[in-house]
């Protein structure tokens, strides 16, 4: 059986590491405060007697050896970074249930036949660098170390120079580290769960994303002289894209379109200069393909028409495209069993959020658990899950690690 | 006769200082750059045998001495400081076209009844420090120096510490420094002239401003798994607004209705996380207070509007608010008088960009003289006054300063 004080003491102690004044967590990618997470994590590590490596990303991996270490080992994970003000739970959970995953087998001198291992990956959050979730991309070959090491930060930085003096940089290529099956436990983020008062769910899948990086360029005119319609004005375009566009997704009629604008940005910004270049950062997503392929296609149409409306100049870039992913069927199975043995009758749902496992699932069998989020927040200070759901949660990862690591 | 020639080299010269890659110039207030162009004119003055003298605002006046030095002199002036990515004439042309008068009365060893003065205004654009023409609005006792010195810039510099270590804070109050007559040559910023024909103008009032900061505040959730309808998102409520805003000055029939937003930004931004905070840099404009007024007391009705239908909170501050302006109409007849000679009929305008004037008209008789922007393009790399007009502005500048000195 988990530990469920330890694990919400291990949980705790990880949230005051970068903690904001709003009681959550700072930890942007690779920043100090995520390399002092990490480390911190080690130690804990080092206490049970386990070792750890790095790959070629920064991702780190932490091995339990079982009895036939010849096997390709259970792989459970997720990740430490956070949102600029991002909470104590969003990945730090799946992480740190791995951790009491193998605190309980120690403390009950269980060797399973696999060895076991924790997987922590860089960059999840997206906030620092795109795109969201790159080291498990990078791992699972679907971006390349180029593009992985070019990616910029607001401020010029690449990930690249950041990881080479985080001091997580290893030698290990992905083929250095076989995955026998992969299981990531993490907290829902929104609200379906406590909505439907489950307190944990199998998730089979994942919903398609796409990031894009909009410019509008426009003309700077003067604030007071310059008549209206003499006017090319980014800002004005920018935000009548924005709010067609939210039209657009509300007639979705199961509000299963989702469309935000993360970031706004206005070129050499002056109060009273008509601005000539803004750039948005849309977010957009859907549980079905066709939706977001249709949603995407909105996209450039409206473009269109603000160009024609408001005289400006647009470029769009692509900053990530996932489609929708399903989890493997045998491990949903698996996880199935895992959650009944808690006497908890099994729901499934898709994830609303994108995770580390939608990229391993395209290298190895694998599936997720989710937790409650209090009040469906997360991305917050405010984010929330309470003590008995992660220990609820954990015990099914533990549950599932038993038996797969057996066989 | 001004010399066409040497004041357009003079102007050029100045543009050298903190040039920018489109051919513009960039010289926020009291920075480095403004600094070196503000010792660059005093080289040039100091050429001429001028020497110069600040108040406590660092305002800048160089004196050509009179006849009689008791009394009072004819000041003419301008600022030399610049939008982020501003022009090589906006506020320049004022003080250089001062230097040119002086210049061209030394080249003819004219000795004037009344001395002349050159005025050079600390922080006119309003793009570093709020509000714009602060350093005119303190000399005309309109802003405290206690105002004046504490706003902040983006990086929360205030002008107090800026001004202090800028070389340029003097002991002098302005009762220190008095004015006969306050005249300014600018360029008109705006399409009018152009379109008609115009080489020069009398101006004879300013329109009315409304600077606004508008804050608006959310809820940060994540962009996958937050349904649409649960959101309370401070950048929709904030396009939103513009948009709605915008469409209500679109419909003033004479397109005098002026709305920029020159500046959005979004507090702890990340792509994947719906805002928080939103704050929205405002600029409204009208030459009429009754419908500044309509346009202000709109934007409320607006805001509470977006909170009920976005669920934000909204909070307003007031940076700048300037009513229209009208202009001594004495002096108005003088200038006229001036632009006949140059054998131009006279036109009068308002203006539709704020000027030093439009400050020191609340203390002493003021008016303005515009020439033509081409393609009516200002705040902007490319703000451009053929150098005929500069000549001609100036000369009717001379021709004024030689009625108003002589009396
Ligand atoms: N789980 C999570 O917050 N992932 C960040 C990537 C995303 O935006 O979906
Ligand atoms: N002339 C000029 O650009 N003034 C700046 C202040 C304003 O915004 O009107």
């Amino acid at each position: 059986q988990v530990d469920a004080d330890r694990l919400w003491q291990t949980i705790q102690g990880m949230g005051e590491i970068g903690k904001t004044p709003g009681g959550g967590s700072s930890r942007l990618a690779l920043s100090d405060e995520d390399i002092e997470g990490r480390k911190e994590f080690l130690r804990w590590v080092s206490h049970e007697g386990c070792h750890y490596r790095t790959d070629v990303y920064g991702n780190i991996f932490v091995q339990r050896t079982g009895n036939d270490n010849s096997l390709k080992p259970v792989v459970l994970g997720s990740h430490l970074d956070t949102q600029p003000r991002g909470g104590k739970f969003d990945g730090v959970l799946g992480v740190l249930s791995g951790l009491e995953v193998i605190r309980v087998l120690n403390e009950h001198r269980v060797v399973t036949k696999r060895p076991i291992e924790i997987a922590v990956w860089t960059n999840e959050e997206g906030s620092r660098f795109s795109p969201a979730m790159s080291g498990s991309a990078a791992f699972a070959g679907l971006l390349s170390e180029t593009d992985y090491r070019s990616s910029q930060d607001a401020e010029g930085n690449t990930l690249g120079e950041c990881l080479d003096i985080s001091g997580f940089k290893g030698d290990l290529l992905p083929n250095d580290i076989p995955i026998g099956c992969y299981l990531e436990l993490h907290i829902e983020q929104g609200p379906i769960l406590e909505e439907r008062n489950i307190p944990v769910a199998v998730v089979n899948g994942v919903q398609g994303v796409l990031w894009l990086d909009i410019h509008f360029y426009g003309e700077s005119a003067h604030a007071g002289p310059t008549p209206m319609a003499n006017r090319k004005d980014a800002l004005f375009a920018a935000s009548d894209f924005i709010n067609k566009f939210r039209e657009e997704t509300l007639k979705d009629k199961k509000d299963d379109a989702r469309f935000t604008v993360g970031n706004l940005s206005v070129g050499h910004p002056s109060r009273n200069v008509v601005p000539s270049l803004t750039i948005v950062n849309v977010d957009i997503r859907h549980v079905n393909d066709i939706e977001l392929e249709r949603l995407e296609e909105k996209v450039h149409c409206l473009l269109k028409e603000m160009k024609e409306e408001h005289g400006v100049e647009v470029a769009v870039e692509i900053k990530w495209k996932m489609p929708v992913l399903k989890f493997n069927d045998n491990l949903l199975n698996v996880l199935s069993k895992a959650v009944s043995k808690c006497d908890v009758a099994p729901f499934m749902m898709m994830s609303g959020a994108g995770h580390d496992a939608a990229n391993i699932s395209r290298i190895s069998p694998t599936a997720m658990l989710f937790v409650p989020s209090v009040n469906g927040i997360s991305h917050n200070e405010r984010e929330f899950t309470n003590k008995e759901h992660c220990a609820l949660g954990a015990q099914a990862l533990l549950n599932a690690v038993l038996d797969l690591a057996n066989n």
